[in-house]
């Protein structure tokens, strides 16, 4: 049953703005429970059906059957009266949420019926062999090397970094623990040494001693010993609050955590990355780790993982040497625009060439920079990244990922021997004694696995996804880009933040002329509310965003160009401390299409101009007010 | 729109053995992907579809449908081929799985639509909301004080244990951060007078300095230090390993956990917790907390929660305290089963009277003695308690719980103030920063929220469902009781392991006469292998069970008596160091049904015979061989 995979047509792939696709998609769930229940049926077709033509004629029955209509409708009302139309093709730019693929809800749906739960392989064959085989396709996304690597699906990002940070702690103590237990391996080396081995190295030691590998994991970290030599934990300026919860969490404690500036481009500055590792290793502080990130949260910008990786080369031949953790939740995916239809990261010379023929771009993209290119290129050096289906996979939540270079440092943290495998299957047969969670759903890993093989991790598939949310993204910056309105006598402009790395772009609006820092946050805080639940409503909202802060105490003062870019003086940026800006994650699979968008843009603009207006009509109203109390 | 909750007929909520209410089953799953597809259309009804009837007859749009088409027929195949019969009202008498609640399941499927992400208010207002219901569901389900508790779904009862954990490593360690803080709230205390305040007095101090609350949480266990300083963690005897992995991950560390041994029963020993309490504090170790477990993984026991709870009480005068965490991750909901329609606990007294009235048993059934209800009724004494929906809630994977005495705990470890909740709404604007977990399924919390709107967490709803499944854990446990199989001359003979504290059987088949227990122990991995997927295939299988293994190392001696009571003697059991048992969770709703269980009972006897043949009769020829080659 061999088939050539199609030119993926992105529009048979949801269900549609208006629900277009909803004849397919009733299509494919209904066959998917007729299929189940056929399961059923001929599962021991001589037992005879439980619930009887007569109980379902019963009183009681038609009684609680009446009673879940009810309760169906009670859902289906507060559902409806307070979600997200985040499937509008052009309507909703705010948070990381749109359309996700029809093949993985109903994927979802259907394996749902069957229950699996994947934390045993005994207890879901079918869907942990889906699961392992979604890890080995997120390593060759990542190009790690095949049958070296590993992955899994996890509940979600927060989880994956806690993950990695785990891997990262008990890693670090090995040489520690291996010193206290087969010292002749690591005979000469000061504690210093000890704690700057890199992973390889670790690995390739215990590959030696398989005997003691048990004896040495309970002197890891995992006894609780030694938490506090470790190290610093280095992460983005922004201390996203779910790194700090990890470094809570996983022990080695708030004080371990450091930050390392962003430079202007939202991006960590590389240079006083190395300059913070220095500081620490003069004091003999060693650095546990590195977070690194592929699609900041507030920003979606990208991080010179490159840069990182050629750091850490350079200070190795120094004796020192970090974990490179990557939290590429929000844009993991998105390496599948780099990978030709071989899951061979593309040449750069080659790049537009192959763009060309899968039409990636419906026009010439700007978007792409060398850049950008070489940090995703140096993903394959990190030994372990977060990767979110449920953001760029255009999976329902919940769906988070890990993948992990070295497959051996699996063994590093796992509660069994790796030789309890099931015969034949290089599946873990308690796949809970590997990884961080327990029990886990079966139908998400058939969500992931489904979605994959309609969209494979390449550009014949994601590849073409993500590079029509990365055009739609910049359709929505160059809109922006300088877009005035008139409200009465003064002018509102539109600035967007910096030149997206990916598909999410960061704005605010000012009145021209306006110097006072604080009034225009209080008029893009005003405009969130009207574009947003807090006042607008959902449903009859012609234009829904997000927004977010960034602050001194977050931020230093990496906002500052863009800042004083708008015309508002330093003095004013330390006075106010902080820019609000408001927030656009463009994921549609849509507002790429030039028409599609266009129609939109009209709409968009016409929401805004209503929206400052009642922001200037209320403040008016309000300015009277307070005249008149005077 | 009120109505009267009628008589709850359980037929009426599962899909059926043989899909018998795949006709409603697919009424309610239309109805809401309909109304779904309606709100799309009416959000913003100007906009025209973006998906157009042309685009949907282009040849590349017919060849991507055809293509997800193909891979439908991969994933049916392949979920058909590979997954477990367990929706069998009598065949299936295994892992902790059977029919989850039609309306859980389509409530999933429909809020998957709306794809909701509970991680933000913001972003998820309508399954938030739910959320927040469930939680003080469940803590109504505890007899935890209204508005004085709180609890929140999580991805699974690991996660929850873990949040456990964290909550009782922070709170332990607050009393040393008040030291440092505002020593004047702790004047004159000892560290180990710190180390041994309950959890009510350290949240009464806290209560008094809210503005000292940031500080005195920075110099908490979440700073990284005092690790080590915190004691000991006390679980139950059988160690499960996720429990270690949650010591390790919290960087406690695996060597403050210990285990206590369990009774003949399976339930903790209380005289040798109090014992070892005391060999601590002798040695000024304080005793972190311990893990009580309400349906023990292998043998669905129930530990003495009230004894637990007095030796506390006795132990707090002494100037010893610890804090207590329930597991009840599987036996959670069966406290259902023990409120009334206010959601009262029942007094022992009119137990029978209530079942009686609300048709709980449909039998006489004589699975409750005093000692489990005491059990049961303490559970509101401990700080924190798992509770997994998707266990003993038939919720499909993943859905577990944490449910928390004191709300106040909360602020112990969140990452924003308490007041970062929403204007009028008790619901925090960002709940990711109150639990272990980030991004989750608004999707969870709808399926949660409907099948309790549909089965109230009492004897109307739940507890109806709960008796059901203990009846049929009964009625496999009477038949079981000494049944014997004749295979040639050999008699083989069921022994249950223990009268069922809750709904799991374990048992043993062993041949009469027999006094070796390596041969019996191979008698029942043998069994195992043709009762799963290891040889007996799942499609064609006629009876499927699981199976573990008591070993000294985890049970210790506690197997002795069951052991010796099949004729074993101790110097045999000392000699093969362990018991291989099966174990069948007995969780289907139908198998209380006197008819439905006989029907069944006699094939399974049948199954069992054949299965029995089939070992024996490969023993008898690999013996042969054995002699041949000889
Ligand atoms: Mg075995």
């Amino acid at each position: 049953m061999k088939y050539e995979m199609p030119d993926i047509n992105l529009k048979a792939l949801f269900l549609g703005v208006k629900g277009e696709n909803t004849d397919l998609f009733k299509e494919l769930l209904l066959k998917m429970v007729d299929e189940h229940v056929g399961w059923r049926q001929n599962y021991m077709p001589q037992d005879l059906p439980v619930i009887t033509p007569q109980d379902k004629s019963s009183k009681s029955f038609q009684e609680t059957a009446d009673h879940m209509r009810s309760v169906f409708n009670l859902l289906s009302s507060k559902l409806r009266a307070n979600s997200l139309p985040w499937h509008s093709a052009g309507r909703f730019w705010g948070h990381m949420n749109s359309e996700t693929l029809m093949p993985a809800i109903i994927a979802y749906s259907a394996a749902m019926l069957w229950n699996g739960n994947n934390v045993a392989y005994e207890s879901s064959p079918g869907t942990s062999q889906m699961e392992e085989e979604v890890g080995h396709e997120f390593a060759a996304l990542m190009s790690y090397v095949k049958g070296k690597s590993w992955g899994h699906i996890c509940a979600d990002g927060s989880i994956a970094n806690l993950e990695g940070l785990w891997y990262a702690r008990n890693m670090k103590s090995l040489p520690l623990a291996i010193k206290e237990v087969a010292p002749e391996f690591v005979a000469g080396k000061s504690e210093w040494e000890l704690l700057n081995m890199s992973t390889a190295e670790i690995l390739d030691i215990l590959d030696q001693i398989p005997e003691k590998m048990d004896e040495i994991k309970a002197h890891s970290a995992r006894s609780g010993k030694n938490l506090q030599k470790l190290g610093k934990w280095l992460i983005p300026q922004t201390k996203h609050y779910s790194w700090l919860k990890a470094a809570d969490i996983i022990g080695v404690g708030l004080d371990c955590v450091e930050e390392i500036d962003v430079d202007d481009n939202y991006r960590m500055d590389i240079d006083k990355l190395e300059a913070k590792i220095r500081e620490f290793a003069a004091q003999q502080i060693p650095v546990l780790g590195v977070v690194g990130v592929i699609g900041t949260t507030e920003e979606g910008q990208v991080d010179r993982i490159d840069k990182m990786v050629e750091l850490r080369e350079k200070l190795a031949k120094e004796g020192i040497y970090f974990y490179i953790h990557v939290d590429a939740a929000y844009g993991g995916y998105a390496r599948a625009i780099f990978l030709d239809e071989n899951n061979e990261f593309i040449e750069w010379e080659k790049i537009d060439e192959v763009y060309a023929k899968h039409n990636i771009f419906s026009e010439p993209c700007e978007w792409l920079t060398k850049e950008i290119y070489d940090s995703f290129k140096a993903m394959n050096q990190a030994e372990t990244i977060t990767i979110d289906p449920h953001k760029m996979g255009y999976i329902p939540y919940s769906a988070g990922g890990i993948v992990i270079k070295d497959i051996r440092m699996r063994d590093a943290i796992s509660y069994f021997a790796t030789y309890v495998f099931e015969k034949g299957a290089d599946i873990p047969a308690l796949l809970g004694a590997y990884m961080l969670e327990g029990s886990k759903a079966g139908a998400t890993a058939a969500a992931v696995w489904t979605a994959h093989k309609v969209l494979p991790l390449n550009v014949t598939g994601y590849g073409k996804l993500i590079g029509a949310s990365i055009e739609g993204a910049y359709r929505f910056y160059h809109f922006l880009y300088g877009k005035e309105f008139k409200v009465g006598d003064k002018t509102i402009r539109l600035y967007p933040l910096t030149r997206p790395d990916f598909n999410m772009v960061d704005y605010v609006f000012n009145e021209v002329g306006n110097t006072d820092l604080e009034k225009m946050n209080k008029l893009n805080h005003d405009f969130f509310d009207q574009a947003s639940y807090v006042k607008g409503g959902l449903y009859d909202n012609e234009f829904i965003t997000s927004h977010t802060d960034f602050a001194i105490p977050d931020y230093g003062n990496s906002p500052l160009p863009f800042v004083k870019s708008l015309g508002f003086s330093e003095r004013e940026w330390d006075r106010e401390g902080k820019v609000t800006v408001l927030r656009a994650s463009a994921l549609s699979p849509y507002a790429h299409d030039k028409d599609v968008f266009e129609e939109y843009a009209g709409e968009i603009e016409k929401a805004m101009q209503s929206k400052l207006e009642k922001i200037y009509s209320e403040m008016e109203a309000n300015a009277k007010v307070e005249v008149a109390v005077r």
